[in-house]
């Protein structure tokens, strides 16, 4: 093993066949891994035409050359499907100890297809796999999923990793994820549904193997020069301390945070309640982290008594605290834990429902819709009504069947279009392009709708990377478009990358991308430069691109919805909102799409 | 050489004569140098309680151990005296080329005592010195002596390096600074006034030595990682994109920020056009860099037209942006250049100054005087008052005279004291401890009085630097007075580091102590350890301290202002004031100190 097994497990869900289909390396020094790989193989081996919920759709779990390592930041893999919430390509890129345990298996991914008669899980116990019986599974939430697995499996051997679906993602919530034991999730796009749709509840993984690199001498060094660096590095503290709500502060400072459903630009107030210096000093138990990581700024909370009392588990994200928080106009944090922890546990993205919950706010304040039919009273920062439609959705049960179709879905039904938030129907996350304009292109051409971590524009235009290797040297203002196009451009490729390596984006924007470069060549033994990643970058973008192209979405879809584009009045960002005119004109032109955006022929660079 | 030369030059101005003094290693070892040695020498070989204005106070020009190296930070140096602003203890680091220049010249400082019958320059070329007649040179300001000086004396030799006062310091005003060649300025205590005190109006140096290392090959290998730790950090590469006033907008929304005399905690709209972003689009012309140095922070501005029009050189920092800005409720950036640049001429600091203009806003805004009696009319961000005011404070014209005695001083005279914003009479920088507690602390303890460089704390509780090997991980929440006596223990002790060393506090946040042991071992060839180096600077800290107690000045000085312990009502710091009887408690227990504030005798480590 070098960085790659060269080989995946291909199961047939429907007759329960299984075999072990081999990469050449060239595909590797291609399209690198992960949501690379995923990209590749969804375009090369299936049809990217099929509905995202039927049996040939396929659905993977997909490792890259620095999953399993012991480099910082390399416990990450993806996961990559159709859509059930946008139609169009989905993927997911997440943390814990899942993908490194796939690869200490030996292999780089798994990839199903067909749907379970019953449902099953899939055991793989080094080189070993097999399905079973998963019906005393079903109905269970994500964590009692993980611990009647961890129960039944762990015998003698070593530790047992999963990756579940809750109740949302059996019944088709269109938003639903896919949760790991650590309370990690692949959050968004809905894979969760698309996993319920093949009636496979899980997937559960023992390692076992040895971690192998192409130059484990050279290896030993590079980790040690990065865990020191990442050491004496001030923003790796902090994430450490603060966790990744440390960004609330700056973030509400600087024009950055999601309040009232995107609707206004400041509310000091809330940090008092909702910023990392409350979370640690009264909900925090532990920190946490990925597999091999040194920062460890994953959370464990607890609240102990009240309305929102919560067993110790994991804790919210920056995500989550502005979804569940600032927009719905919540300062309480417990709430936004309980929240957290409901949707971790019936598995659903806490981005996608806090922003069903922001838009029926603003709905029924509008008088769009009353107490009467939804059942519930959805006035702004009513947490009682916020946790009852969680778990309304997640059984689709009244109100809920509306609203587990997710924002866009219910918003156009409701006949206000304009109250959802969406990129090709994914939910804006938490940072606002009226604050930093590069983030709006960076959402319009993202392959999966608006996401934070296609394209990594929030960590260089946000401040916390500096890319001087590439041109990307900073600081930028934020509420300016010039320049954005290129930046973008730049971001986009980086982007694709860190979610093939797979490398989480925190540490990506600790180190520099030469520190990439020398992990990548420790572990592969390619003689990779950073000129040929970057192609490698924006080579998966235009193969992730192609496949909305062939699902119909292009230029038609390249565009920010009304509440991105109307300025706020109050805060840092009043006033000011992105020249999407502009950046896409420019970004066109950097990647040579044609003007209904598609990507040219000599653009797509994929055998027939 | 090895990092000192082991000797100053004494000159008696009253006789003309000079004579060099050796410094043994031991002391060098014991104080380090810069303002460490200024104090060692304070006690040691002059009498600490003379008037400051009086012939007999000595006025020190001092390098640290590091100054003259090719390590980036390290091209400053110390001046040293009493202060006729405060009447204590006195000291200022600045920037530039002079340090290097001295050190160059064979000596580790110069110092001054007596007063000449005439106005005199004093010419150091490489190992001669002379003292010349400054007839032709006094009345001009700063810049127009620097021009003259280098045109006499440039011959064919190298570059003349010059450290001058202007008008303001030939007249005595008592916050009258001393500016060296590219406008970086000796700006606090008023120590320009010292110097116009003894007839001094400038000191021109010119090197054309070597520079000696003890290790020379570690020294490179030192440079080197230091050099590349800089170019890669964030933090080193914003401060160079935008300058020191880069700190604005991140100030504004942490609570930092002086506004209105320090009776307002926000004003956003400021930042259009205050903020670095406008800076670099609107006044900008180049940057520049102190000596050695690879950051080079140092704006040279220019604005073309109207009122405020100024030729190119040097730009306000962050401390002038606010104190000549905000604080005086001006947004114009042009008007704050140009009060900048008439203060540099001119020869004052911009603090003080804008503190008297700020003060007597606020007063006449209250009847307590009227534009009848100053002949101005000091409405808020009246800025054409407030060059006027900086003309006749420099000139003591008129109501100048009154206004040429600072802040502390004539809000006594107007029966409100409580308008002056000092502690022991040094008027505070731009950083506010309602928001952040811990800077109260340190601007009470503060050897030279209220500080942004004697005690470190800026740097680490407001998130510049973490230095873990001695504790300080951070980060920190500001609006808290918990744990604040710690951390200004320890800041504290580095900060006399940094000012005896001499190393520029922002490169030495950017770098781990341990690179600072790293560069004075290969420097001085002393086998320091971080530990010693601590001690060495509380060592000097407790000098200061003494030097304070001789003149009367104990824990009944250790108070903060009126203005500092009344909540803002608005911003992020609105309802918050430092606890100032919990952190000083607790920081007396540390430092040791009795109940009235003195250093005990066994901690005063110096030689009788």
């Amino acid at each position: 093993m070098r960085g790659f097994c060269g080989k995946y497990l291909l199961v047939d869900l429907e007759s329960g066949s299984m075999e072990e289909r081999s990469v050449g390396e060239d595909v590797f020094r291609k399209y690198v891994g992960g949501a690379g790989l995923g990209a590749y193989l969804m375009l090369k081996e299936f049809d990217p035409l099929v509905d995202p919920l039927s049996p040939g759709a396929p659905l993977m779990f997909l490792d890259g050359p620095l999953t399993g390592t012991n480099f910082p930041g390399s416990g990450r893999s993806s996961v990559v499907a159709l859509s059930p919430l946008t139609g169009l390509w989905g993927e997911c890129n997440v943390g814990g100890a899942f993908g490194a345990a796939m690869k200490l298996a030996g292999l780089d991914g798994v990839v199903l297809t067909g749907k379970a008669e019953r449902p099953v899980y899939l055991w793989i116990d080094g080189g070993k796999a097999e399905l079973r019986d998963a019906s005393h599974l079903w109905g269970l939430d994500t964590y009692a999923t993980n611990e009647r697995l961890e129960e039944e499996l762990r015998g003698d051997g070593g530790l047992v990793r999963t990756m579940q679906i809750g109740p949302a993602g059996e019944k088709g919530v269109r938003f639903a994820n896919i949760v790991n034991e650590m309370g990690s999730v692949a959050g968004r796009c809905g894979l969760g549904a698309v996993m319920g749709s093949k009636n496979l509840k899980a997937i559960a993984v023992r390692g076992g193997g040895k971690m192998g690199y192409a130059h484990p001498e050279r290896a030993r060094e590079v980790r040690k020069a990065i865990t020191q660096k990442l050491e004496n590095h001030l923003l790796a503290q902090t994430l450490h301390e603060m966790g990744t709500n440390g960004a609330l502060d700056t973030g509400m400072l600087s024009g950055d945070i999601p309040i009232r459903n995107w609707s206004v630009g400041e509310w000091m107030e809330a940090l008092d309640t909702l910023n990392s210096f409350y979370y640690n000093d009264h909900i925090l138990v532990k920190t946490v982290g990925c597999y091999a990581c040194t920062v460890r700024c994953k959370r464990v909370v607890r609240v102990e008594e009240g309305p929102y009392s919560m067993e110790e588990h994991a804790g919210p994200e920056y995500e989550t605290v502005c979804m569940m928080g600032t927009n719905l106009l919540n300062p309480s944090l417990e709430a936004v834990a309980k929240a957290n922890d409901l949707c971790n546990r019936l598995g659903m993205d806490t981005i996608a429902m806090g922003s069903v919950i922001a838009l029926l706010m603003e709905a029924q304040e509008r008088g769009l819709l009353s107490p009467s039919e939804t059942g519930l009273d959805f006035s702004w920062g009513n947490m009682e009504t916020a946790l009852e439609a969680i778990r309304l959705t997640a059984a689709r049960e009244g109100f809920g069947d509306r609203m587990s179709r997710g924002s866009r879905a219910l918003a156009g039904e409701l006949g206000a279009p304009e109250l959802a938030v969406t990129v090709r129907g994914l939910d804006f996350p938490a940072h606002d392009p009226r604050g930093f304009h590069g983030y709006g292109l960076g959402y319009a051409v993202g392959a999966r709708g608006a996401c934070h971590l296609n394209t990594t524009n929030l960590l260089v235009e946000g401040g916390m990377a500096s890319w001087p290797e590439i041109g990307l040297k900073g600081p930028y203002k934020g509420m300016t478009s010039k320049g954005k196009a290129e930046l973008t451009w730049k971001c986009l490729s980086v982007g694709q990358l860190f979610n093939s390596l797979c490398m989480c984006e925190f540490i990506g924007a600790f180190l520099s991308l030469n520190d990439q470069v020398e992990m990548m060549r420790a572990a592969t033994g390619f003689d990779w430069t950073l000129e040929e990643l970057m192609e490698c970058g924006w080579r998966i973008w235009y193969l992730k691109r192609h496949i909305l192209n062939l699902r119909g979405s292009g230029r038609n879809d390249d565009v920010l919805p009304p509440k991105a584009l109307t300025p706020t009045r109050e805060g840092t960002n009043a006033g000011s909102v992105p020249d999407m005119e502009l950046m896409l004109g420019e970004f066109y032109r950097l990647a040579g799409l044609d003007e209904e955006g598609r990507v040219p022929p000599e653009k797509l660079d994929i055998d027939p």
